[in-house]
Parts: C-alpha cells; structure tokens; sequence
C-alpha cells in the first residue's frame, strides 16, 4: 500500500515491511557505535541544537516509553513536544484521532511518534500524512521499536543473531512485542519459540504455519533457548480468561534460579518490564549475569535516536 | 489603562488596544516571510539557541493551542514551560489564578501565555506584572491569536483585507473568535456579518450599532461574503439554550457543497476547529479549494512565533 | 552510609549531611552572583546549549516547584523531563517506584529530581543509583532547596547568617521546611525558634535538646527574632488534630500589621506559599518592606541551577 512506481512513499515506522536485514542491522551498529560514545562523553550530549520539534502522542499512557523517546528525541536535536493528558486534550471535544493528527502535522513537527490502541486505524491515518509516523505501541498489533531493542541488546552479546533460538514465556497471542518479533526474525534470520497456557499460545497449527516453535513443557524451552524474554503477566486477562492464578502461572511457567539452572551459560534473560516479582520472574534472578533487563532500557534510548535521525534525514 | 505619560508600559496582548493596522500588517507579512522561509529549510529552525523560558498556562484545557504556542515558542528559541494539568497545581491548595501566576513571574519567564475563563481577571493579573501575557483564549471575551491567524490566512489569499466581507455562520454571541474579529476588523478594516439563530445573534440594534451586517437567510449571507468562518456547534449549549437539535442546524446554517456554490468563486472556507463534521460544515467541502482548515493551522505558528519574537525583543 | 573508604561515593542532595559551611555559602554566593548577571542579561539565558537530560519526578504534585526546577534547569543547559501525571505512570501497572527510577537511571539522565512521600525509601533507592537525586520535598522529612533558597535570601539581606535569631510561626511538627532548617542552622551557625500551638510543637524536651527556642506568647517570639517564617496552615490537619479554626489560629498567631510593628525594622518576613491571607498572615503585610516572598521564588531558581550545575560537574 505504501510503495508505487510514480511517487516515492513517505516512509513511517509502523512495522518492519519498509526495511531490509541489511538497513536494520546498520540501525542496530549505529546505536551499540553510539552507546560506546556517549560512554566516553560522560553521559553529556554531542549535540546541542535543536532541529525542530517531535510530536509525541501517547493516546495510551506509559511512563518508560515516553520518557524513552524524549530522551532519544533530545539527543538528536529534537524538541519533543508531548500529549500524553486526554483529560487536556480536543479529543474530548469529539475530535476523532486522525483529526488530531493532521491538525498537528500543519504545525510542522519533523515526525509523530504514536502509542495508541487497536481501533486506532494507525496505517490509514499515516497515509495521509507527508510526516513520518513512528509506532511506539499500536495496541496488541505491534511494538517494534521494542523488539529492536531486543535484538539491539542480543546482537551487542552475541555479534549476530541469525539461527539463534529466541523463546516467549507468556501470554504469546496477546503479545505486541511477540507480534514485532514474528516479522524482525523473518528478516534478521533468528528463530522464535514459545512456551504458554493454551488459552495464551498461538495454537498449534498456526504456530506450524509460522514457523514458530511451541513447547507444551517450560523445561524443554528453556533448554532450546539461546535468550527466553519473559512476558508481563496481565493480571487482570488472566483472571477472567483463564481463571488461573498467579500462584499457578509462577509454578507452571514462572523463571526462577532453579529453572533458568536449565538456560545455556551463554543465555540472555529479557523482560520488556514493567515485572511482576515473583510471577513471571524471580527478583533474585535479575542479578543473574545472564539478565539484561536495565541494559534493554538503555538500548532503547540509543536505537529509538538512530531510528529518529534516519527518519529525519530521509534515510528510512 | 495600560499606557501613562509618565512610565512606559509593559504591553502584553490580551487584545489588539495597543496595536494599529501598520503594526499588524507587519507581523502578518513577517509570518508570511517566515513560512516561505521554513518551507525552504525543509522544516529545520533557522534558530537553535535557547534565549530563556516562555510560561504557557492553561486553566482552561486545549491541546491544539497548547501545540501550537509551544511550536512558536522553540521556534522563536524559547523553552516552553507547560501548566495545563490542574490536578497536579497549587490551585489545589487553595492559591489563587493571580498568586500562581505571580510567583511564576518571579522565576523569570520571557512572557506568558494564558488560556482562562471569563471569571479570570486577566486584565488586571497582567497589570500587576512586568512580563508580557499573551491571551490564548479568554472565556467568551476574545482569542486573539486566533483571530490574527484567520487574518494572515486571508492576506495570503488576496494580498489585502480592506472592503473585505467575512462572515460568521453560527453562535457568535458567545465566540471569542468573533469578539476579535470585531476589534480586530476595525482596525484592519474589513467587513463583519452573521448568520445565526435569533438566540446566539447580537441582536439588531447591537449589529447596527457595531456596523455588522445580519442576514436572516444563509443564502442572502453566502452570496455577501467574500470569506465565511463556520463555527463549531457547542451541543451542550445548543441543547440547553434553543432547544434545536444538530439536525436542525444542519438543515437551515450547515455548510454544504450545494450552499457552497453560493458563495464567490474567489471565496475562502475557514474553521477555527475541532470540527463537528455534518452539522456545522460538510466533511467533503474540506477538499474544496477554497476551503483553509489546515492553512489555518500551520499560519497560526508562524504568526504566533512572530508575536514572541516581537514581545521578547519589546517591539509590540 | 553513603561514604565508604574504599569508593567514591555518588553523591545527591538529599540532606545537608555531604555539606560543610563554606560548600553552602559558595552556593549561595554563587546563586547571588547568576542573579546579578542576569539582570544585567535582561532575562536572557547566557548558557544556550543543552547538555543532557534531568529527570524531574514529582509522586506528589506540585507546581511552583515543578516550574523552579524546570526553569533552574534550562539554565543550566539541561532539559528537563517530567514525570508528575500519575494517570499516566507505569506505577498504575504496579511498578514500585524504585523499579521506576531505576529503570530511568537506564535512560541516562544526568539527574533526578524526585518529591515523594514519607512512605518512600528515597535514601535506600538513592544509595542503588549511579546518578545523584535532588530532593525537592520529601513527605514530612525534608525539603532542603527550600531551606537553602531562605538562607540565601536571607544572605542576600543581611550578608550573613551566623548568630542570627529565625522563628518560625506554625506547624513545625509537620513542617519538612523546618526540618531541613534544624539541620542547616547547625552547619550555617543560625539559631531556630517557634511558636505554635502545643499539638504542633516539639514538646518542651525535644526543643532544648535540639537547641530550638520555644515560645508561648507570639509577642515575645516576634521581638526575639531577625526573620520569622510562617507556615502555611493546612487547614484539613488544623481540623481534625486540634478542633481549631482558622479563626482561633488567626487570633492566636496570625502574623497582622499590628504585630508585625514588635519586629525589629531590620526583620525579614518570609512565607513558603501558598499562602492562606488572613490565616497565618495577613495581606497587606507582604508590601511591607520586609516581606519577602516573591524574592524567596526568584533566589529559588537561581540556588536551584547552582545546585544542578555543582551536580553535573561533579563537585557536589
């Protein structure tokens, strides 16, 4: 839908459809490059000047992704301007979504960066903007900028990451960042598996059909994987799904230094936060050497401000 | 009020009593300049210095407004500081509009912006102050900057204002865009008329008396105006007061394709926004050449950063 | 805690403890100095680069410190990130608030400014950080900006602090102003006294072994002093604790221009704000030429961008 012969496309962020191993892996250099140099600058910021403005809509809230791509926006020269208050916003005057979006395009920002739900009808709007859109969480469709960061983190501990088994525990098919990592692996050349509550997991023939791992026993997942992301428990969906508590979800499928004593040494443990201690994960293992739960964070700053310079300078 | 013979004034606009038509036109011309400009840059600022902070307090909330001074404000090299979340203030405690805004004077801003209602007294807040208030919606009284961008839109179409006739369809006894208009048109030396229900007019005597022309038939008015600003229905209003429901209004004052052929082929089609679509104007008469939705917005930028830069600087 | 012989410490501003006399007098020196400068700068920033990024995290809310902050911020090159919409947090997912802070640390903000309750482990959460914290008002315990921006308004008055007689008029049991003074009188070598109802005192043994002098009669306390501050009645605690009124409390202690004439003519009258008029003082009082109040918010800004600016080179 975005590409034609006659007209180049105005290229957003989304998903991963624009982007080739080649460009996503130059993506991936460029943060880890500039992570070594912020480390030597002391946190301090190579460039002071502002470029223009960002405009940051969180039509669902979140501190740390926001926080994420301010941060990320401020060191590329960009002024982050945010709308994360619905309470404060024309929205409740009626205005729908797109409305909002085209009316602040007139005000020149350089790019959206867009949290919003499954009825937001993301791709649409985006097509009749000249602004780059970038996808900063699209309901349970897609997260890819956070399985950049994944794949950012794995590649700086790994140097590659093709033919590397990379294992979901959780609730899979409610997943956005499972649903990014479905389409980055095609490209980038990794496998995915997944271990899950029946009512969580993709089912075995759609699994088949992706080419995705499904394992009924967490303990040969774990053995299978090269790097396990442990997914949010959600509460709330479990309880009215799957009437399962968390006591069960933490005996069944929960990572604890017992079961990660089954994870390769050279394994990496992600979670993209927040945690629920305990549940999903055990505190004491976030000390594991193996854990990259803080370092995820701080590559994402890096990758969300390479994503923001190329989209800035056209490359994207 | 604000001038005597003895001190100069510190002039804020919270409407246009301080300024003449030489003066305006001037700033139109210098945002017209400035958009040119920008529009070469490829939406880079020019400026990327930060000369000090600008306080942009919103009592009343409004995020297209809020963008839209925020947007001027790093253009023009002001950091924007932003108040529009009342729960997280002082009012809370019980302090006063006056006392907030007086003790953010003391911490130096280059101006304020201020969005209140009716019963804020912000004539006599600013005369208290050595920092210059813009006026970003006051209550009913007057808006301003959204009056001076209407204006600049218009000059870009026709290179003058003067003999011109616009018209307001809709509730014009309780717009502030309209009470602009009116001090605004005086100076400027255009034409007001309207057409509303008998319940939001002036009343004849107050129109003649203003010199704004009121038609009872949207035909009679369509074929006068050499412009026509279309006001957004304010159901709750339109409900409680006359009575009418959006259905009527669409049938006797909504804007339409067939309504639109009445008017000049030269005439242009504004909307302060957010629009209610198929009552007050027709979705597809946005696609319309002469209609300016979004040049509305994109002009109102560049004239408010052209008022900052003028306040900073002390030339208005 | 926070010293060990064998590491450097990071070190916050959450206390006065890693402060000697002559470190806070260079800042309020300091502080004088950038205030000086900017007049003659007529408000325009010196400094117009940006650094990095602070982290400006407020669990409680507040808006005049909030924007001191912000501003003292962009002062000093930094731009700020905020975090005060609770509606809008990761902590409405559960996260704790360590878990939330740590996870920032991660983004590389130079800083954190963080206002909390009591029930925060701020200290213990501080002590896990590689990035210093500014407290600005934490619950009860301690607001140390604050009692520094007294102490150099009261520098700035007098050219020195020693040996000087402070009362402070009010709560000061639940006072986190008066907290922060007890611990900085000692290091700057002023003396504290108080004056208030016998439920908001510090009882007869606590004050003599703190060195604070205690008075009955507001008469006798106001002739002893060389400033008073008064403290903002919070009239919810008012109510439930004591049964008193606002009236009661006004006849009682309520500073008024008649007892205002027994301070001395050099006296200086302060206020933290908000203020309730006709409560803890009356309104006229603050045109006074010892009233303060205004001058307290403009120094804030100026000890607050010292403070940052010692934090970012390290010298804190």
């Amino acid at each position: 839908m975005k590409s034609s012969p006659t007209s180049p496309t105005i290229l957003s962020l989304l998903d991963f459809q624009n982007l080739n191993s080649a460009q996503i892996f130059s993506f991936i250099q460029t943060a880890l490059d500039l992570k070594k140099r912020q480390a030597q600058a002391g946190r301090f910021l190579e460039k002071q000047t502002i470029l223009g403005t960002g405009a940051l809509l969180f039509f669902e809230p979140s501190t740390r992704t926001r926080f994420s791509f301010e941060t990320a926006c401020i060191r590329a020269g960009v002024a982050p301007l945010i709308m994360d208050n619905l309470a404060g916003s024309s929205l409740e005057k009626g205005e729908s979504i797109e409305d909002t979006i085209l009316n602040l395009e007139a005000m020149g920002p350089l790019f959206f960066v867009v949290r919003c739900s499954d009825q937001t009808e993301l791709r649409e709007i985006s097509e009749k903007l000249k602004t780059p859109v970038i996808n900063a969480g699209w309901g349970k469709k897609s997260h890819p900028t956070q399985a950049l960061l994944d794949a950012t983190t794995l590649f700086e501990r790994w140097g590659d990451l093709r033919d590397k088994n990379i294992l979901f525990v959780g609730d899979v098919l409610h997943s956005r960042v499972f649903s990014s990592h479905v389409e980055l692996s095609k490209i980038l050349g990794y496998r995915l598996g997944y271990c899950a509550p029946t009512e969580f997991g993709l089912g075995e023939f759609e699994s088949l059909k992706a080419g995705i791992k499904s394992f009924d026993q967490i303990r040969h997942a774990l053995e299978w994987a090269d790097a396990v992301i442990t997914l949010r428990v959600q509460k709330e969906r479990h309880d009215s799904i799957s009437g399962a508590t968390n006591e069960d979800y933490r005996q069944r499928y929960g990572l604890n230094l017992e079961r990660a004593k089954l994870l390769k040494p050279s394994a990496v443990i992600l979670h993209p936060g927040p945690i629920n201690y305990g549940v999903e994960i055990e505190k004491n293992l976030l000390k594991d050497s193996r854990s990259v739960i803080l370092q995820l964070v701080e590559n994402g700053v890096f990758i969300r401000e390479v994503l923001i310079k190329s989209i800035i300078s056209g490359e994207i």
